[in-house]
This record gives structure tokens, C-alpha cells and sequence, in this order.
């Protein structure tokens, strides 16, 4: 298993590589919502996404002796990026294996961390299988995206930041679940001794990507599922790890609709002035579904990333 | 006159109501253009524009006296929201005069903020009548958005805090000048002995609004034009107080076309992952239209602001 420990460690490792990234707030926006927002802006990260700290205490964990065929991951963009950015810090070779129909923008930052680029089709067996066949081949080590305990200590440290940086307690702590290493990171982090008081922890995630919702449900993991969803970074099924995790310290997981991850992207963009993703949008989205959840409440949000083709805008 | 100290004191009258900005890096857009660049984000300030912080401590420096009738100016957009914002929190009535052909996001803002709006023809003869007309009817006290000593010594509060956030020393320092009052407060910031090296500071001006370029390289000030720029911010013709700050103070100003500034903004948009408006983009594309003059160097870039109509993308 895994706790605050760990991500701690995690900071200490991952700290010279990374930036801080700045809590934003819009008067606005908590005018119009009725609630207080804090946006940790993670897509001003490394990479532009959370996805650098995750890869970056991994690829930093590894002995020299477990890498002499460099490493390789499946993902849907961001943890390719950085883990070929991570690798490249460590001077590893880094393959990449990406669903076919991920944007342009996040497989030209692959190619252009140099890492080597494997296309697959756009579902998790393909990724899996993709992946287990090149490492059959090259003897490459597999840094997974999310599914894996290195991983979720380094994405645990974006929260474990938000926490010394806000200046009062939080009632909230949202983020998107794709694959759950955020999620699970940040849960371990809000529910450990570190923090003296008991913020709920509340997943979100797209009406069309489901999975960890139905699995939290009904305390079954799903597996297998075929996600439909412009959040293309929340694509993937949620991890055997972070499940576990997930079941153990959320409070909730909430939906949102793929019009309302739209909205809410756009109301990012004009209110809080960043690029962030449809992923980073979608714990908006859920807010904006059911305001009277939050009504009154101080909520903190990660914004997890900012990786889009600027030409190919949902509006 | 002004000199840093009026700048030092408006840092501390303004301080409780302004953000202090991030200073954002991109590896890549380093590489890319062959120098180090520093992008003080205040597109991320209240109301989206380093306007909040002129307006801001003119207002502040009011006496109960001044304002019986509140406060008026005439805007391209951003310091007309700002005067409407920091009015709204002294609790004064103000009016705005924008140009016709402002962005809607900009009139929005005034609206939103409170204030009364006019609106006028887009050139600076019709914005000054409008609002000699309006005051002499109401009596309201003009803040003017560039061309008065508490609004420059606010406008240079930005250049006062980014040295403190800088680690090491610039070469160059760099703002877009339309009307005059931040790259007149920065240069007095640069220029002092509160900082014991010497940057360059460069003025970035957009081809089809060159008035400031002009009068700089003859020596006279131009004070009619007709600017033909998507940098809305830009349109306005340099004052006279701006105008003799930047003589002797600024080391040069650079010209960027159309395109450049379209390009620029696309690439502060993919890189930094924040959105600004053609203004803010405009030392960049400076930049890119001579990068020989810069390689090696470290820059320091104010960007201006990040207000724009998100449906109407110049890409």
C-alpha cells in the first residue's frame, strides 16, 4: 500500500523538475456559482498537466539496474508526454504507445519530448495489448499511467502543494478520474494527518466515460467499457489501485454531461483566463449541474491540464 | 514628475486588492526563439489586465473631496472595467466612454462592473469631447486611463513585482505601448536604483498603431491617428506625461505586424497555456520578427491582459 509518506517523499524527489503551480480565483465565478473556487492551475505544469509528477517520481524511483532498455508506457496523451519528458531528465529511451485518435497537440509533444511514438486503436485492450507485445520485444520497463503506487505518490503532490498554498480550510477537494491517479492521490493527501481538518474528497467525471462512477457504486470495478467523451484525458478505465484507494477515501463521485463540460471549459478559459483542457473542466461541469451541493462551500478544483489543438475548439 | 517611490507607495495602496501575478516559463518557446523568457501573467489580475492596478490607485488616491460625483474616462476596454471595479470598492459611481468597436467581452466587463457606459466613435478626438462634454454636465472626476501621474506610478507596481519575483538578473524588460502608461511606470521601475543592474527596457508597438515609434525615433509626439490593429488595447495615441517618461527612459521601441501578433498569441495560448488578447502578444511577436537580437538574452514580458470575445478567434 500506499500514504502521505510516500507522496512527501515524492515532493522532496520531484521538486527540483517541477513547478508549483499558482491557486487561481474568479470573483465571477463564485458569484455565479454561490460558492468559493480555488483552481489549482496544474496545467501551467511541466508539460502542461499534472501528468509531470507522476511520471517524474517514477521515472526518479527507478534503479539504474531495472532500465537498461529505457521505459514505455500506454496513455491517451499527458503521461506520454511525461514520461518522454521525465525519461529525456534521466537521459532513458522512452516509448509511447497512444490511441489513434488523440489530439494533435498532445502526440506532437510526445514526438517532441523524443520519445518514439506506437499508435493503437482507441480502447484498453488495445493499449494493454500494444504495450505487453513491444515489452516482449525490447525489455523495456512499463511506468503505468495511473495504476501503479510510484504514480499515484507523484500525482498526490499537486495536492499535498494546494494544501500548503490555500490560507483557510477547504470544505471540497474535486478532481477528474480517468485512470484514478489523481484522484487517489489527492484523497490520500485530504484524508492523512497532514491536514487538521476533514475536507471531502468528490471525484468527476464525464456521463460518457462512467466507469469509476458505476464501479463506486456498486463496488465493482469495472474493466472493459467504451468511453464516449470529449474529455479525451478521462478516456481510460479506472485502475485496480486506485480503486481501492478510490472506494476507501472518496467521499463521492459525481457526473456531468458532455454540453456542461463545454460550458464549463469555456467559462475556464473567459473568466479564469487559462487554456485548460475538456478533462480539467469536468469538476466544474459537476458543479454547475447540482450549484445547491456547493452552495456556501469553499471548493478546491485541480485544473489538470492544457493540451488541446487550438484549431479544433468545441464552440 | 514621478519617480519610484510614488510607485512603491501605490504598491502598498493597492496591494490589499490586486493579485500578485505568476511569472510563467515554456522550455520550449526558450528553444524555440533562442533566449530565456519571464512572462509576468497579469492577464491573470483582477478584471484580466494589469489595468486593475493604474485605476486602482487612482482612485484610491482620491480625496472625499474630489469625487463628489464620482468618477469617468474613456476606455478601449480594460481600464474602463478596472475604474469600474475599483470605484464599485470605494463605493463611487462611474462612468465609462468606450469606442464602438470595442470587443464585446470588454463592454460586458464595464457593464458587469457597475459602471454607467457611453459609447463614442473610435479615435481619440471623439473619446476626449465625449468626456469633456459628460463632465462638464455631471461634474464627474476624469481618471484618465494612461496620461495621469497616479495611474502610471500604478501601472509600474507590475515591473516593482516582478524584480522581486525574479531570481536572477534580465537583459531586457519589454511591454506593449498604447496609450503610454505601463512601459512609462515599468521604465521608471528599470531605470532606478531599485535595481542595482541596468535591463534595457523596449517598448513593442503593433505596425498598423505606430504612433509611439514614430515620435520616438523624431522626437514629436504624433497626437492624432487613425490605428488600423486587432490589438484593441493598443489603439490609443501615446500621452503627453507617457510620452516624455519614454523618451528618457526607454532604450528603444520595436514594431510587429499583423500576422506576427496573431502568431505570437497562438503560441502564448499552446505554450504557456493562458489566454491573452492581440495586446498582451505583442512583445513576442516583436520578438519573432527579430529573434537575432535577442538570442542569449533574458527578457522579461508583461503580459497585458486577457480580455477577448472567445467565439470571434483571429485562427
Amino acid at each position: 500500500m500506499i500514504n502521505v509518506s510516500q507522496i512527501k517523499d515524492a515532493h522532496e524527489r520531484i521538486k527540483p523538475y517541477i513547478h508549483c503551480t499558482p491557486i487561481l480565483k474568479s470573483t465571477q465565478l463564485n458569484n455565479l456559482l454561490g460558492c468559493e473556487l480555488f483552481f489549482k492551475a496544474e496545467n501551467l505544469q511541466k508539460v502542461g498537466a499534472f501528468k509531470a509528477r507522476g511520471a517524474c517520481n517514477a521515472v526518479f524511483s527507478l534503479s539504474d539496474e531495472s532500465v537498461p532498455h529505457g521505459v514505455i508506457t500506454h496513455s491517451s496523451g499527458n503521461h506520454g508526454a511525461a514520461l518522454a519528458w521525465a525519461s529525456g531528465l534521466r537521459g532513458l529511451p522512452c516509448t509511447v504507445v497512444m490511441p489513434k485518435n488523440s489530439p494533435q497537440a498532445k502526440i506532437d509533444a510526445v514526438i517532441h519530448y523524443g520519445a518514439e511514438l506506437v499508435f493503437c486503436e482507441s480502447n484498453m485492450r488495445a493499449r494493454e495489448l500494444t504495450v505487453t507485445n513491444l515489452i516482449n520485444q525490447s525489455g523495456a520497463h512499463l511506468v503505468h499511467p495511473y495504476d501503479e503506487y510510484e504514480v499515484i505518490a507523484g500525482q498526490g503532490t499537486a495536492a499535498l502543494e494546494l494544501f500548503t498554498q490555500l490560507t483557510y480550510p477547504v470544505d471540497v477537494v474535486m478532481a477528474p478520474i480517468g485512470g484514478g491517479g489523481l484522484l487517489s492521490g489527492s484523497a490520500l493527501v485530504a484524508k492523512s494527518d497532514e491536514i487538521n481538518y476533514l475536507p471531502h474528497v468528490i471525484g468527476a467525471e464525464p456521463e460518457g466515460a462512467k466507469d469509476a462512477w458505476q464501479g463506486f457504486k456498486s463496488g465493482e470495478r469495472i474493466s472493459q467499457f467504451s468511453p464516449e467523451t470529449i474529455a479525451d484525458g478521462l478516456r481510460a478505465t479506472v485502475g485496480l489501485r486506485n480503486f481501492k484507494i478510490i472506494c476507501n477515501q472518496v467521499d463521492d463521485i459525481l457526473l456531468a454531461s458532455e454540453e456542461r463540460i463545454v460550458e464549463a471549459m469555456k467559462l475556464i478559459w473567459s473568466r479564469l483566463k487559462v487554456v485548460v483542457e475538456p478533462s480539467a473542466a469536468v469538476p466544474l461541469a459537476c458543479i454547475m449541474e447540482e450549484p445547491e451541493k456547493f452552495y456556501g462551500q469553499r471548493v478546491a478544483i485541480i485544473l489538470t491540464g492544457g493540451n488541446l489543438d487550438l484549431d479544433q475548439l468545441p464552440w
